[in-house]
Parts: C-alpha cells; structure tokens; sequence
C-alpha cells in the first residue's frame, strides 16, 4: 500500500462487527440501529426504484435533496442556505469528512481534533498530509477545556475538526464550550469542520448547538451530517455538507473524483424524511434514551461505573471496575466470556493509556437486545 | 481549496448534463442509459429495502455480493477469485480508481496512463501525488503503439491505469495490444490498474480480454469493474475491485475511509443480477450495437466522417469535417444552434491540440432519442 496508509489499521467497527457475526455475540459495539427509520421512507425509495431513478443523479445531489436539506437547517436552526451553492450530497457523512479533508488540507497544515477521536479523522487527516493536534475530552466527564483548545493551536493550524455531540464518550458540548472553539476560529482565522451526525439524538434537557449558529461561524464553518443515524437508515450512506459556498465548492470538488454521486433512488426518499418526518429524529431520541437507561442500568448493575451519555448512541464504562487493566484485552476477551461485542475507546486516542481502561457500548439496539447483551454479561465469568 | 485540487477544473460530465438540462438538449454527452435494467433485479431492490437491507454493509461489501463477482469472473473469463479476499466492492468504479490511487500510489511514483483520459484519472493521479504518463491512442483509429508505451515507462514507473473498452475512443484493446503491456508490465515489474467497465459492451466481432488473463499478470494486475454500465443502473454506484489479495487489500485501506460501505440495499439486487441474468449484458451490447449503427449513419449523414467505436457507449468524431476547428467552441454552441449536447475531448488529453477537433458522441440512449438528437442536428445553421 502507499505511505499515507502507514501504519493506520483496519477500522475498528469493521474488524468488530465481523467478529459479532463469527461468534453469534450481541453487537454493542458499531453504531447501527436493528428498526428502520418511517416505513414512508421506504415506500418512496421503492417508488423512485420502480420509477427509474436509477441512473446518475448529479454530483452535487438532486434537486429536491438539497432544497430539503436547506429547508431543515432553516426550520431548525434558523440557517439560510442557497441548495445550488451551499448545500452537497454525499456517501453518508463518511464521504463528506474524507472530501472536506482531502478537498482543503494541504500537506503540514494543523488540524485541531477533540480526542478521543472518530477512527476516519485519524485517518483521513493523514492521507491529507495534515498533522493532527488533539485536544482530549478527559474521562469520567468528557467535557472541552478551553485552555487545553488554546494550547493545541499554533502558527500552522488551520482547521478544528469536531463533532458534537460527540463520538465515543456521548458528551454534547455546551454552549460555552462551543462559544471556545469559535472564539479561537474567530481569533486564528480558522475553518472549522463540524461532524454533526448525531444533532438530533441529544437527551434529557441537552441542546444541540451547532457551530454555524455562533456569531461570526457562518462564515467559517462547514457543517457535516447525514440522514444516517437522524432516519435510521446506515446502509443508505446519503449525508451531506453544507456551509459557505467556498467550502462547500471545495467538498464537491474532491468529491466528484471519490465517487462522483451515489445512491439515485435513495436520494429523493431522503428528501421526503427531511421535508416530512421533521419529528422523527426527536421522537427517536426520547425512544433512545430509553434504550440508553436501560443500557447504562445494566452496566451498572453488572459493576461498571457509567459516564451516562447526553447524546449519541453510546455509553462509555471503566473496565478497572470489572478488575481488568486494558480495555482492548476486555473487548477481545468479551465474545468468548459473554458472547458481546463492545469497542475499545483506547484505539480512538494517540495517547493510548489515557483510554486504555476505556470501553464504548452501543444502545441504539431494540430493549431485547440491550437485556440479551446485559444478562449475558452479567452471567460471564 | 487544498493544492491538490489545484488546476482541476469540474468533472466535464457535471458541466455538460447540467447544460443539457438548463437548456432542454438531448443529451448525447454524459454516458448513462435512458432504459433501466431487469425488473427483476428492480425488484430485488425493493425487496431488500423491504424486508430491512437498510443498515451498514459490511465495508468490504455483502457476501452475497462478494460471491456473485467471484462467479461473474469465473463464468465469463476463467479467473478464479477467494470472494473473502480478492473482491471488494465499491461505491461504482469511480470509487475503486480513487481508492486504488490513493491506496497505492506514492508521491513522485510515475503512471502510465492511454490518453484521451478518463477524466478521473487525471484528478485522482494528481490527488494521489503521482505523475502520468500518457501513451495518446492516436485519430483515426486510436490504437496503442506498442513503441510509445515502450517508451512512455521510465525507472519511475510504478504502474500502468488503463481502461479497455476505451473511454472516450471506444477502441477495445486486441490481444497483441494486451500483450504488450503485459510485457512492459512484467519487464518493468509494474502493477497494472484496469478498469474494465464496458467489458460486455463491445459489438461486432470484437472481444473483450480482460488483461488478468494473460500469462503472468493476475499477480499483478488490479481489475475494476461495476454493474452501472453492465447492467443499466448507473445511480446504484455499485462496483468492484478484484485480483491479488495485496491489491484488492490496499484498495479497501483506502475506501474503508472514503465511503466506509454504500448502498446496503443495492447490493442484492446486484448480486441477483450477476448470478441470475448472465446473459443481459451481452443482449445489451447487441441493441447498443444497432443504436451505435443508428448514432453513426446519423452524424455521417450530417456530414461528419465517424470512427465507428468497437465497443463502450461512445462514438468520436472530427468537426473539421463541419467547418469547426475547435471541438469545445463546437460543444459549447451546440446546445443553442441545435438543441444537442456533446463532449468536447480536449478536456481528455494533456496536449489540447492532439484533441482539439474531436468530440465525443454517446448512444446509449433510445433510438427515437437518437434520432431526434440527429435530426436537430442536421437542422442546425
Ligand atoms: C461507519 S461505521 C461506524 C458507525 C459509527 O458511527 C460508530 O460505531 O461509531
Ligand atoms: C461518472 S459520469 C461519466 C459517465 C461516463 O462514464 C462518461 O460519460 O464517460
């Protein structure tokens, strides 16, 4: 392989899901729902298939997916975009991360990056030739600390990379913490990349904020998400970039040498979620939290000491409650002992001792499941 | 935008359709059919998004899938495929050229590449730090001068990107062709990355080789391939990468970070597809071949002297022959002077000159489309 893939591994959730299906395990560990988002959804997928939409939509998404994009920043967040410049359909968030950073990184360009990382922000920062600068969310309470956000940046940083609500730890940052990173973008002239892929799965009174609402970020902030975890729909792969035209002409012009466009009949389908089921992600989430009560419950009945998560999919737990040193050595141990898969947060920082003891278990599964998975970890040995 | 993007302009395909629609043209320009494929694999589709594919393929893709491309190479050409390790399917074939450069490709490493180009390659050749190397399949007949590629591989050579049946030219590779660049390929100890989209769309009694067949290169040769163009589904983005496991491995190091997986509920319709209707590409390339016929007489019949193409979607021509010297001020009036749109295949080589008169013609398309497409333009001033 070539040398920007040096020494960075296959991607965790790949490497844990195919083990959850050799061992027959509960899989807590990569983010994905087992129920599918509004059966309409579907129906207009399926419509669009039988209707031909099946040939190249345009690189920049249709029409009708862009205008609903635009429609729910505004309806939401109160965001004006214009759907011909400032909004682009991508392969899930996935593809608008690796677009944004090889369509605006330059070689020894700085990226600042909340640590613990999402593993394709390690990843693709490196194949940019970008250097990674992180700040860590510190365990138990995963918060931002400001000072630690100012001493990452020096005269070669160009870019924050953040996502928030944030994963691994479930933390959602708050409007001071936010009210930070902008004031440093503002300061250094910086771009800031915003992961916000879980906006909408926020509990109890958290509040998502996104970046691009802060006074003087419009402008300097391009802003990622995806119909993914918001409709429940992974395997769809249709996310999306939007923000100023500049940075968002940048995305799209990576992007159209990484896939050119995909997924024409699911594209218009996904407009109709975001045009028709606005309240679907919300009232997903207040089922979730349910799930994450349970989930977080059971750990805790199990003997772990949980960090309850204000946002996200997932709860993350300290292993040394359960007497184990390395949480990788837990993670590879558990389908054997417990017939569960869960993700060990240590691969997700440079620093690996500072997550060593760490483990991520994912909630977005049906109640059964999440009681499957708790009783059998209570029952290993 | 990042340097690398530098001097790459939008994809010609994006600028074009766009056109087409703005100014209510036939489109003869970008290469996607206006029939879908079987209702059966439409079907497949539906059932999947039914009966709940909805969530994260496995990044490698579905096993089903993975199977269906190892039996396609196997039934069609012979080559035998461990589907665990040797396939890997991407987001179309534009997916697996990037994940292909940038998993292999180092700085400074030199590519051979048939020029006209495919547009992609261009970008993602320089996105990847390498250098091309064009060997020009030369107007009229656009055949490989075995002396020019010979001449084109120098110590820096790493690899050869080729594409057979030929887009834009339309030539497909014969076997003496192949076998010297099997020849440079084994001399010079280079891997040979060759997209072979159009491999079932060829006509007369011209035959697809896939070049893993020849002696000495399935070690060393990097196939990709995809079912938009097989199989009339060009917005699935489904497509795939095989050969030597250490390939097809750098391939996914890639992708696993560009698009993680896609189109969880196309890839069983695929799969059906590949396994039960072998036979549709080839009936495909039978009814192309007369829409190549109806596309060539046509524009013969406007005065224009055709290379009839031996196989993909596309037919060359020279504008000299109309009066025009410039094939992109021709193209880009086309639309007004008669409600048609094509390709301007200068934007296809490094040496604008040696393209200068030449456009590009696509018939995949219905034959009343055709006709139509003909008619406006024997009518225009
Ligand atoms: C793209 S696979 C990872 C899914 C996910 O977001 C997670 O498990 O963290
Ligand atoms: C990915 S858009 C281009 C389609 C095509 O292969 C062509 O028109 O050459």
């Amino acid at each position: 392989h070539a040398r920007r893939l040096d020494g960075i591994p296959p991607t965790i959730f790949s490497q844990m899901s195919a083990l959850a299906v050799r061992t027959g395990s509960v899989n807590l560990g990569q983010g994905f729902p087992d129920v599918d988002g509004p059966p309409e959804v579907v129906a207009r997928a399926v419509r669009a298939l039988e209707e031909g939409a099946n040939q190249y939509a345009p690189g920049i998404g249709v029409p009708a997916l862009r205008q609903a994009i635009a429609r729910h920043q505004q309806r939401h967040y109160g965001i004006e975009l214009d759907p011909d410049s400032q909004v682009v359909v991508t392969t899930g968030c996935t593809e608008a991360v690796a677009a944004a950073l090889l369509g605006l990184v330059d070689p020894g360009d700085e990226v600042v990056v909340l640590e613990p990382y999402y593993d394709s922000y390690v990843a693709m920062i490196q194949m940019a030739g970008g250097v990674r600068r992180p700040v860590t969310l510190r365990a138990p309470d995963f918060r931002l600390d400001a000072d630690e956000l100012r001493a990452a940046v020096t005269a070669r940083t160009r870019f924050v990379l953040l996502n928030s609500p944030h994963n691994p730890t479930g933390s959602v940052l708050r409007r001071d913490e936010l009210q930070a990173v902008a004031d440093v973008a503002i300061e250094h002239d910086l771009v800031v990349i915003t992961d916000e892929v879980y906006e909408h799965l926020v509990f109890d009174d958290h509040e998502h904020v996104p970046l691009a609402t802060l006074p003087g970020m419009a402008e300097r902030t391009l802003t990622l998400s995806s119909a993914g975890k918001s409709y429940s729909f992974t395997g769809w792969k249709v996310g999306w970039a939007t923000g100023p035209a500049d940075l968002v002409g940048a995305v799209l012009a990576a992007k159209q040498w990484l896939t050119f466009t995909s997924g024409s009949p699911l594209q218009p389908a996904v407009a109709l979620a975001l045009d028709e089921h606005p309240d679907f992600p919300t009232e997903l989430a207040a089922d979730l939290q349910q799930r994450r009560d349970l989930l977080c419950e059971g750990l805790a009945a199990a003997g772990l000491t949980v960090q309850v998560p204000e946002g996200t999919y997932f709860a993350t737990t300290d292993v040394r409650d359960l007497g184990w040193d390395d949480g990788l050595a837990f993670c590879q141990a558990l389908p054997e002992r417990a017939g569960v898969v869960a993700i060990p947060a240590q691969v997700f920082y440079d620093d690996r001792e500072a997550g060593r003891h760490l483990v991520r278990w994912a909630f977005c599964k049906q109640p059964e499941v999440i009681e499957d998975g708790i009783r059998r970890l209570a029952a290993a040995d």
